[in-house]
C-alpha cells in the first residue's frame, strides 16, 4: 500500500491529521455540524461514532444536517445516545424514527434540493463543523468527495471549520468521478449551464478555504451495503404495468425507445422496473437519479444504459465487490453531482425526467402521502420525490394496492398527510394497474383510480364512498365526516376492510 | 382615426376579416378551444360570446382551455349555455364555480406554468382553434398581444387553425412591452437566459406559420375593470405583519432594503401590502409576478418599483384611464411574458423571488388549501401559486384568521384539502401576526402557528386538539377522529367554535 499520506497532497495539511476521538472533542454542546453522507453512502463514519461514543459519558445536544440517511448505524448510535436536538432533512433508520415519533428529536422534513438554499441564505442555524468524507485532498486543498456528495460542497464552503475523513476502503477510482457545481445565492446566480445527463458543469472535488480544515481522520471502513429486496411477483407486476404505460407513450409518439432521464426511488418496486427495462425494447438510456443502486449498473453492463447521472451510489455488498474493483469501465458512464444539482427543479423541468416514486397511499383523487404512516408516524421523508414530481415531464407514484396481508389499502378516500398534491401526480400505478391522470379533472380521476387501481376487495368499498360523496357534490366531492374513517378503522379493529367484506379471503 | 386595416399589416391576410358570427360558426362540437385571456385581462371577447349565443340554439359541447379567469362574462356566458365540456386552468367566475361543483363541467385545476408543457407534449387534447386578442399583426405575420399574453403563444403555434381578434379599443402602445420566448421541447431546451426581471429574451409577437390564421375579427371593447377591494383593518395589519417580516429579514442581513424581486397573488391583501411598502423604507424594487394590478402601477408612479414583469395588466377602470394613455411613461419599466416564463420554477428558483399568496385557510402544521372551501367546493383554482411557493426564496401565505364573522377560522388542525403542503410553506401570516416556519418541526411550527396566528377566540380550542394529538404521538401529532370536524362541525352547526365558547362575542 502506498504511504497513506499521499491522500492529503496539499503537504501543509499533513499536520491537520488527528484521531478520531480528538476531533469528536472539539465539537461543544450546541453545535450545528453539516455530515456528508446520502443513503448509506459516503457518510462520515469515524469522527459521529466517537461523537456517539461522548454522548455516553456527558451532556451533548447538537443539530445534524445531512445529504439524506446515513449509514454505518450512525442514526441509529445518534438516536440510542440522546445526542439530537435537531435532524434534517432525511432519515431511514428504525430507532431514529420512533425517538422521532416519540416527540425526542426535532425532525425537520425537507425537499432535498431545499437544504442547500436556506444554509447559503444563513436561515438553519450556522454549521460549526462541516464533516465530510474524503478519497483524497488535491494540493489546492480541494476536498475530493466518496461516494455521495449529498450536500457536502455548501456545508463545507459555509460552515466555520472542516474536519475530513479520508476512507482508505473506498475506491480511489472514484476521483473524477464527481461534478461539483455552486449555483450561486439566489438573485445572483446565472442558468445552471446543464441540459444533458453526461454534461460536466463543475469541478472534480470540493474547493475550500484550506484554513477551514482543522482536522483530517484517516478511517478504513467501506459503505453499509443496501439490503436488495428482490422482486415479488407484485413488484413485478408494477413494473409491468408502468413499463407497458411507457409503452403506451411511445405508441402515442410522446416518447421514442429511447425514453427520457429516469429518476428512480429506491427500493424493490424501483429494483424491479429496472429489471423490466433490461428485458424490454427500450434502449440507449440515460439516468438522472438520486441514488444509483445496483440494477443501473446491471442495465449499464447490457448496455441498456449509455449514462448516469446521480449523488449517491449505494450498493449491496455483492455489487460492491463487483462494481467498485472496476470503476474503471464506468469512467465514461457515470457522474456524482451535489444533491441540489441531481434534484435542481430547474435541470429536472428542462430535461423532462420520468419521475419514479414510491408512495405509502394516495387517495381516490391522486393525492400522495409518501412519509406518514396513518398520517402521524413518520416514516422515512419525502427525499427528492417532490423536487421531481413536481418538475418531470411525467410523474409516477408506485405502490402495492394493500398492506398488512390486504387490511390496509393503499388506495384510500382520504389521505390523512399530503406530500404531492393531485396537481403534481400524472400517473399512479399498482400491481393491479396504472391510471394516467393528466388532463383529468378529480371525479373523472376517481373512477379511474378505483377502477385500474384499487385491489378488487376494496373495490366496493371505495366506490360506496364515492358515491356517497357525489351525493354531497363538489369538484373534488367527500363525505368529509367518513374520509378518514378507513385511517381510524384500522387504528381500532387492524382493519381498513368493512365488516361485511371480512368473509373475503386476504390476497 | 386610421384605418383600422393597418393594424394588419400582412396585406395577404387583410382578406382574413370576418364577423364574429362567421368565425363562430367554424367551431364544431367536441372541439378544443385555446383562448387567450389571462385574469379578465385580453380575452378574446367577439368570437367567445358568439359561440355562447350559437349554443343557446344547437347542441355544442367544447373544451376549453385559457390563460386564466377570463373577463366579459365569458366564463359566465360559457357555462350558463352549458357549451363546456372540459376547463382548463383556471376560472373564476361564480356561475360557472356553481356548475364545476355540480359536477356539469370538467374543470382541471392546473398550476399556471404546466398547461404549456402539456400541449406541447401532446398529453391534453389538441387545440382545434387558438382564438387570440391582438393589437395587431405585423407584416411577417406576428400576433402582438393586448393586456396579457397568457399561453397564447403555445394555443397559436399548436392549434389547428388560428382566430385572432384585433381590438381598436386596447391601447395600440401595448406593441413593444411583450417579450415572447418560446422554451422549446423538454430534453432538447437550452436554459432560459432570464437572470433579472428586465431582461429581454425573445420577439414582441407571437411568430405564427400565417397560413393557419383563418379569419381576424375586429372588436372595440375594453377588457372587464378589475374590482379592487380597499384595505380594510384587517389586511392592513396582515400587510403590516408581512413588511415586520421583510424587516426582520432585512435585519437578519438575509435581504436589503431592495427585497428581492415580488410575486403577488390578486385580490384585497396583495393589495394592502402592496400600499403598505408605499410607505415603506423599501426602494428600487422589482416585481416578478403573474398579473400587475393598480398598486403597482402607483408604486413605479411612486418611484418604488423599478420594474415589473407580468403576464398580465388587470386594472380598474379608473386606472386603466389613467395607465392607458400614458403607457409610454411605464415603457421601460414594464414587461409581458407567457405565462410559463413568469411562473417558470427555473426562473422563480435563480431570482429567488418572495411570493406572497393567499390561502383559504392553513392548518397548525403549514399545510395551505387555496382552492376547496370546506374541501370540496372550488373556489378558483390553484393558480400560480404553486409554481411560486415551490420555488421561491421565501413562500408567505396570507389569510384573516377568521371567516363568516367568526364562524369559521382560517387555522384548523387538519385541511380538508391541501395545494401547498408542509414543506413549501415559510411563512404564515394573518391579522394577528407571522410565523415564520422555516427549519421548524411540525411540533415547533403548530406552537408558533397557533400563538401568532390563530384568532384568539380559537386559540385555546386549537391548543386542546393539539394537546390530544400530542398523547397519540407522531412526527405530525393529529387525533384523526377528530381531524375535520371544525369542518363537519361548521357543516352541520353553522360555526367551528365549541359550544361552550359561543358566548364570546364576535370579533
Amino acid at each position: 500500500m502506498d504511504n497513506v499520506f499521499d491522500r492529503i497532497r496539499n503537504h501543509g495539511l499533513r499536520e491537520k491529521v488527528v484521531s478520531a476521538a480528538e476531533a469528536a472533542a472539539w465539537i461543544q454542546n450546541g453545535m450545528t455540524l453539516g455530515l456528508s453522507g446520502f443513503t448509506r453512502a459516503g457518510d462520515a463514519k469515524a469522527v459521529p461514532t466517537a461523537l456517539a461514543e461522548r454522548a455516553k459519558q456527558e451532556k451533548l445536544k447538537v443539530n445534524v444536517y445531512t445529504g439524506a440517511s446515513l449509514g454505518s448505524d450512525i442514526d441509529k448510535l445518534f438516536a440510542e445516545v440522546g445526542l439530537l436536538n435537531k435532524r434534517l432533512p432525511f432519515q431511514a433508520d428504525p430507532t431514529m424514527r420512533s425517538k422521532i415519533n416519540a416527540g425526542e428529536i426535532y425532525f425537520v422534513d425537507q425537499h432535498l434540493s431545499k437544504t442547500s438554499e436556506l444554509v447559503r441564505a444563513h436561515v438553519l442555524e450556522p454549521i460549526d463543523f462541516a464533516i465530510v468524507e474524503a478519497i483524497s485532498i488535491t494540493e489546492d486543498g480541494m476536498i475530493i468527495p466518496t461516494t455521495s456528495v449529498g450536500n457536502s460542497m455548501v456545508f463545507a464552503q459555509h460552515a466555520q471549520s472542516i474536519i475530513v475523513e479520508i476512507n482508505l476502503a473506498q475506491p480511489q477510482m472514484l476521483e473524477g468521478l464527481h461534478d461539483l457545481y455552486e449555483p450561486g445565492k439566489q438573485g445572483e446566480r446565472p442558468p445552471i449551464p446543464l441540459t444533458k445527463p453526461d454534461d460536466r458543469i463543475g469541478s472534480l472535488g470540493i474547493p475550500v478555504d484550506i484554513s477551514k480544515i482543522k482536522g483530517i481522520v484517516f478511517t478504513n471502513q467501506l459503505d453499509s451495503p443496501s439490503t436488495i429486496v428482490a422482486p415479488d411477483q407484485e413488484t413485478e407486476m408494477i413494473a409491468q404495468h408502468l413499463i407497458d404505460f411507457l409503452r403506451m407513450e411511445v405508441r402515442h409518439g410522446r416518447l421514442t425507445n429511447r425514453l427520457a432521464p429516469l429518476q428512480s426511488g429506491i427500493g424493490s418496486v424501483a429494483n424491479a422496473v429496472f429489471h423490466g427495462l433490461l428485458k424490454s425494447e427500450f434502449t440507449d438510456l440515460e439516468v438522472y437519479s438520486e441514488v444509483l443502486q445496483d440494477a443501473v449498473f446491471d442495465l449499464m453492463d447490457a448496455g441498456k444504459v449509455r449514462f448516469a447521472s446521480c449523488c449517491s451510489i449505494t450498493l449491496s455488498g455483492a455489487k460492491m465487490d463487483e462494481v467498485f474493483p472496476n470503476l474503471e469501465k464506468y469512467r465514461d458512464k457515470l457522474v456524482l453531482r451535489p444533491q441540489e444539482i441531481s434534484n435542481h427543479p430547474e435541470v429536472i423541468r428542462r430535461m423532462g425526467l420520468i419521475a419514479m416514486n414510491t408512495a405509502l397511499e394516495f387517495d381516490i383523487y391522486g393525492n400522495v402521502n409518501s412519509t406518514h404512516v396513518m398520517g402521524t408516524r413518520m416514516m422515512n421523508g419525502i427525499g427528492g420525490s417532490g423536487d421531481f414530481a413536481r418538475n418531470a415531464r411525467i410523474a409516477i407514484f408506485v405502490t402495492k394496492s394493500t398492506a398488512k396481508d390486504g387490511r390496509i389499502s393503499s388506495i384510500v378516500p382520504f389521505v390523512p398527510h399530503v406530500d404531492h398534491t393531485e396537481h403534481d401526480v400524472d400517473v399512479v400505478v399498482t400491481e393491479q394497474g396504472y391510471a394516467d391522470l393528466r388532463g383529468l379533472a378529480p371525479r373523472e380521476r376517481a373512477e379511474l383510480i378505483i377502477e385500474r387501481c384499487a385491489h378488487p376487495m376494496y373495490r366496493e368499498q371505495l366506490l360506496e364512498y364515492y358515491r356517497e360523496a357525489l351525493t354531497r357534490g363538489g369538484q373534488t366531492p367527500h363525505a368529509l365526516e367518513k374520509a378518514l374513517s378507513w385511517h381510524t378503522n384500522y387504528a381500532q379493529q387492524g382493519t381498513m376492510l368493512q365488516p361485511a367484506l371480512r368473509a373475503v379471503p386476504n390476497p
